[in-house]
């Protein structure tokens, strides 16, 4: 297990780029938040998909280490994502991570994006990463 | 909108061989109960994967019926789908589905499926159904 | 890796329900055919989307045990599947696999589903298995 | 539809940030090139998940805008993507796609990405997208 304070160390250390905050982690559950800016949006003053996607992958990234520490990943996983409404282009995004198995092997968990203060989901995911062996777990 | 007396009286019409019922509907969700005969076991004692994809199916079904009424509906969804655990071969399973969008002319579904009494998930699927625009929604 | 024959027996032996027909099988492609009948049929004359998941899943199936020979499975797939045009009622069935990745704890494959002799492809899906370490691949 | 001279000018104008170029485009099929630079590299000299996303998400979006011509499109797909290898640091990404439905109202499409010169495909992906219906298609 990692607390905040020692996961928020590592994404800046190892991904210096990701650039959100960990609201909250632990007991399988994570919030991160995102602050849009002018190169996420796209045409229509919509958020990019991609970025939608980057803070999904994030997102499940900050729940699983959280509950199995700073370990080596396995950066093979599955995602299926349904993109559900438009996001509103000047508010921050939240996304809400719950971990639905955690497995020897592997691990699978659901993603909901929302624009903060608003009701509707912007963004549904779910994926399933593969926990190296040699990790020992 | 589509009550569960009404919506048990088109499952029997339409689908004889569905075979589940309506524990709840409404308000965006659904709650149904398959009971599992030998029939429906593979060998090692454990649930048929095709078998669960049809309560899936049939979970979503019925929660969308109940929001959108007895209406045809498209047969042509996107659903992904994860084996999360293994069934318990001696007993009900239960789906609970809630529906994470319902717009004009798409309806973005999940449901989780559990042994009755465990509190390990079995099954966790996420599906997209196109609604037919003759419908006059 | 296992033959045709040795595959036909396997699943007659251990699946007498499955009940479909093994037309080719060897690197890493496999193609099965489902006779259609009248219990497989929906109302409209469509055929029963469970049943295109399950032919869709003993297609995969079929596949990897040609590659990898009759080793238990894991029974814990992500599968996503997409319903792409309606199915004819009065056709076999026909479905293409191949697989994508043979890894030494997880294979990928896709599969495409036709009713025969037409050239619209009636079902495309993909599927991720986790092969249990206890076979020493 | 749209040639591969239009529809360069089009992302260069609308997401000068996209930074790809279209190798081939027609007949359901697109193939773009994406040079991988330091920036787009993880820890382990793995190229990152989301810019993997990105450049599929792309490939369908030009397989699509050369087919249907440069409308505006539904920006709510399901994507369903699975990692299948690790992408070489020290060259091009290759991403082809091939469009499995075009519908009135639904399009569904898939992509390989890969290594340039090499034949494991890195990364698979099959997304849904939705046709705005005031297109009049």
């Amino acid at each position: 297990m990692a607390d905040k304070q020692a996961l928020e160390q590592f994404f800046r250390d190892e991904f210096p780029q990701a650039n959100f905050s960990i609201e909250a982690v632990g007991d399988r559950h994570a919030q991160i938040r995102k602050q849009i800016g002018f190169e996420h949006l796209r045409p229509g003053g919509t958020v990019s998909g991609p970025l939608l996607m980057e803070v999904a992958d994030a997102a499940l990234y900050v729940a699983i280490l959280g509950e199995i520490g700073l370990v080596a990943m396995a950066v093979t996983p599955n995602l299926n994502i349904n993109f559900l409404s438009k996001p509103a282009a000047d508010r921050d995004i939240l996304a809400n991570c719950s971990l639905l198995k955690v497995g020897k092997t592997q691990i699978v968990g659901e993603v909901t994006i929302y624009s903060e203060g608003k009701t509707e989901p912007v963004v549904h995911a779910v994926a399933t990463y593969a926990i190296p062996l040699s990790e020992g777990r």
